[in-house]
């Protein structure tokens, strides 16, 4: 299955009954494909006025307790930052997909990683943090995207899977796991019921207001608890390589780290070993697990390497320490750096 | 003079002739003040229709060449994002300032400092960066506006300035200094020219879409030298009590770091050194400044003090480079920490 | 059944699958309504952003062959008038219900009869017309609401049902006719099909520009061949008290016919005779049966009474053709003439 | 001058300081022409979002006591057609130019007057009317214009010039009569004055909204006051060969009158006389001229001539009172009736 439909399959089968989406190259098949299989689930697809429209029936719908989707790309999860905030303050379940273009701006639509800060670092306003995935591949986007869900009812919060263009468009052969479905879950609790109050005693109300400054720092603090237990419960990574002596460790993300690996498989066999860490969880970003990796006697420096001009090198640097040297290579034009390059930046560090 | 008013004067100063905005609590004074005063100063004021609108407005007037400046808080800055990764990308000056409120969503209206990693890391998507200066009072908020706007046209990029509520409620007393002012810059260069091409031969066009991975790219590079010359030339901070054996180093900015002061004047009563270092420019970040007052010899931690639940201190724990321990203190909901309160937190430490 | 439930439930009766509708009193409770009502029928709800995109939701959902419906008042109907004359101008059957506001602007939410001219002489540009029909009570709301369905696939056409608060708001006992039932009509030959092509062999296409002289000339003459049709097949009307040697003809429509009745049994007993012609399609216009009507040898005059300020005289003193005089009777704040007060002006003209 | 940059000159000369717009052909040159023009005289040129939005900015002005004017074309008159009602309720001078496209929906942008009764009937909902002008050429279309302001000012009322593509685009020679110009007249008494009670000592307020039932009726008998004065005060037309025993009246306005005197002349050579009634003011109709010039003995018949499929010759059935035969001749595809087959008709009634 080609990536973006794959993602759109998998919300069917995560339980998802509500898409709401603007179109935007390239992820615009994720749309095409739910628009017909969304009512064949018995679901609904709606297509907003514009993405600051979509953000907020996103909200709407993730207050009312449905479990609900949005895909869109870098300009249009923009514009809907605000409302991402929004539905981070008022602890509301909702997946978003990030099928990024490259480039500020306008940019190009080929592959790229540009979107890590606005990801990770929040693009919308005030205390909040978005638990953020990031695929390597359609299989993976697939399995994200299904227990996105399920996150995102975990924590009541809303979750973003990010790609790029190379795994929207790619086909690959694709399983849906079973164990991935996400049951039904009790919403009565704190989703809005509207006038009926059968479901709980109380009408419940969803709010990001919070005028009172007791209220709001509670909020936040609620807030700071989730993200903490994110951290502690929810950080995933894959090493590879990382049981040899290897002399540079890797880091990278998304379709960017399987090049990578084909750069360590190449360069093993000139005898040279280098390891890759790749954060799947890029918030919760892996930091003791890149601090123990650069830290391993053999490595001597750490890179990341990245389709971008350098963001989460950022975070690397912060959980190296200072314990061993930094490096980044980026490119993002949309051409997406070759093993062949990797190896001599990697033996160029040597 | 009020904080609000006399960032608008400040504009008017610095020779901006373009100011649209949207109302948003706590910054409405600006506009209000505009409203009146920059017709009368031979400029446009223009209420938008929203913020996204306002984004627009700004990229195109800058697009032609215009002065031009916006004022928004939070959720607004978060609408805007979109636009303001545009004008980044396409190279354009422009002056926004935020006066924060709290909290994601709505949250409230009181001071607030939670839209650091917004500002620094870039709330829109893509590579890019804001010049973010965070003044700690009126007087600073006046230099800093005006100086905005040369910086601005020097790197034709949109600079911020990010306030909180208290900041443009308070009164003080100001003066705006005559060496701000900003002389006329060229931009036959580039501006849009419509169909005049008196001033230059060639027609300039601004633009942001760049469908070609190579012209992506040297797009990006061309951005990425900025900030690094930005890095290089524009960091701004300020050190108090650092020529003592301090034990503990405050990092702290804006409104924040002010009653920071109060605490260290208080701590040397008692005979207990504690130095601050203030970040006045954001991004770009004083680095090497903090990794060198953090790792003298007297000092034993490090303590980033914000109002928020912890986003400076990210930056802070990468230029200390693990040679210091870096801890947090933050609050978020409106109440600024009481000075008596920090002192018993670095007591604490200690 | 209060009219405005009773005009939601007349839709589903009538197989309308579709309801786009944006909240404004006094016609809100359709949407109430319809909100629970429509999914249980297997239909869509949908509440759009402005009244100008539930507009073009109706003109999208009939250019795609659904049978679709709106309801709104008087401001929100002529935020429509755009739409409303795209989907005249490309052929497409629709159904909008007019409750209407007291006034111009923002006015009242009492009875009136203020939209009489826009209703039809069309709000929108351009060579129009809507076939309009205005109920006299609940039941009749219910059957000219089924019937709009019929009437619009018949002419592929919009079809207005126009009512006033009073309707929307009073009780009343209501059938659902089994007759009025519309069948499933074929819409292959015109409606879009997007890429299936297996219901005709070509694509569909349906538009509004015509941009070539003789195209733009033939669709105008094929809309005016379809209200002459109108004129011939649809024109409906009701008389009261026609029989009798009567010395004034009222023309009254909608609710304040009901007044007017109530007046004619007032007068009969004091042995005066009057008429009522009452137009129940206000477009086609019974324009030769009020002319027969007027000129009976025992009518003197001819009086409209309407709650407007004078809007249905004009097709009045038109039919009339100076054969009779014609006056006028008004009022347009939302209080309703009463039976004694028409009864008085009556006298006032013998 | 071309017609549409005649217009946009005329308003200035008539003192307008502020004109709004959205772009659409065949308007267009009127906004790039004030785009310059405007500042130059001191004036405020916006391009508003969307003719919605236009149109609400129009009423802002219009409050606000500035003389301010939008020109547009058909589907952009329909979308502020619910701020031009709003205008009238709340009683608000403000001009509007359509320069009318053919046909419903987008249709085309040949000339065309599809757009009367949308003028003359009110496209907007409730009691209100448009004082409406049809120029037949440039120069009447720059009086007409200028007029415009001062009849605005003087019934407190929304003014509707209206012409078509050919109009919009020719070149004749203008004048630019200084009796036209508008003085400055006193809105203390009725405009908003914000915060400033200098100039009244009451606070104005602007509204159409009339919840009370007594409040809406007064409001709606004060505007049929003013609408009842014009039609005693403002009408104006032109005759053409009414000196003859014509045998048949034409009825005729704004380029295609243009041509039906041609047809007379090329008529009166053969023998034939014909007169042309040419309604200036479509709002007030010159009801009781055309009433006199269609029963003078002479006159056999009369034919309404549009570039419509039949929308004037209702208001001049209704004037002829059936007191002779009204027939109507209509293209409206864009290509205007040459007068040899206006010719072709005449004969063919006689």
């Amino acid at each position: 299955m080609k990536g973006n439909e794959a993602i759109g399959e998998a919300a069917i089968r995560a339980g998802c009954k509500n898409y709401f989406a603007y179109p935007i190259t390239p992820q615009s098949e994720v749309a095409e494909y739910l628009s017909k299989r969304m009512p064949e689930a018995g679901g609904v697809f709606l297509q907003g006025e514009s993405e600051v429209a979509v953000g907020y029936m996103i909200f709407g719908a993730a207050a009312a307790g449905e479990r609900v989707m949005t895909t869109s790309s870098s300009p249009g999860i923009s514009l809907m930052s605000e409302a991402i905030s929004y539905i981070a303050a008022a602890q509301c379940p909702a997946v978003f997909v990030n099928i990024m273009r490259g480039g500020p701006g306008l940019g190009g639509i080929l592959p790229s990683q540009g979107d890590y800060f606005q990801a990770t670092k929040g693009g919308g306003h005030g205390d909040y943090r978005l638990l953020v995935m990031a695929p390597d591949g359609v299989q993976e986007a697939v399995e994200m995207t299904m227990k996105a869900f399920a996150l995102a009812e975990k924590y009541r919060a809303p979750v973003m899977v990010m790609g790029d263009g190379l795994i929207g468009q790619m086909m690959e052969p694709v399983e849906f796991p079973d164990d991935l479905k996400v049951a039904p879950s009790n919403k009565d609790d704190w989703a809005t019921n509207g006038m009926d109050t059968r479901k709980s005693n109380k009408k419940n109300i969803v709010k990001s207001l919070f005028l009172d400054p007791k209220e709001l720092n509670d909020n936040n603090l609620a807030l700071k608890a989730k993200y903490d237990q994110m951290k502690e419960q929810e950080v995933m990574y894959e090493e590879y390589n990382t049981d040899t002596d290897y002399k540079v460790l890797i880091t990278s993300y998304g379709t960017m780290s399987r090049v990578c690996k084909t750069s360590i498989d190449m360069l093993k066999k000139e005898g040279i070993e280098v390891a890759l860490l790749r954060p799947k969880t890029l918030f919760p970003f892996p930091e003791q697990e890149i601090f123990k990796a650069a830290t391993k006697q053999s490595c001597k420096s750490v890179i990341s390497i990245e389709m971008s001009m350098g963001q989460m090198v950022e975070d690397v640097e912060r959980c190296v320490k200072g314990q061993r040297k930094v490096d980044f290579y980026g490119e993002c034009g949309g051409d997406i750096p070759s093993p062949e390059k990797i190896c001599d930046i990697i033996k160029g560090l040597l």
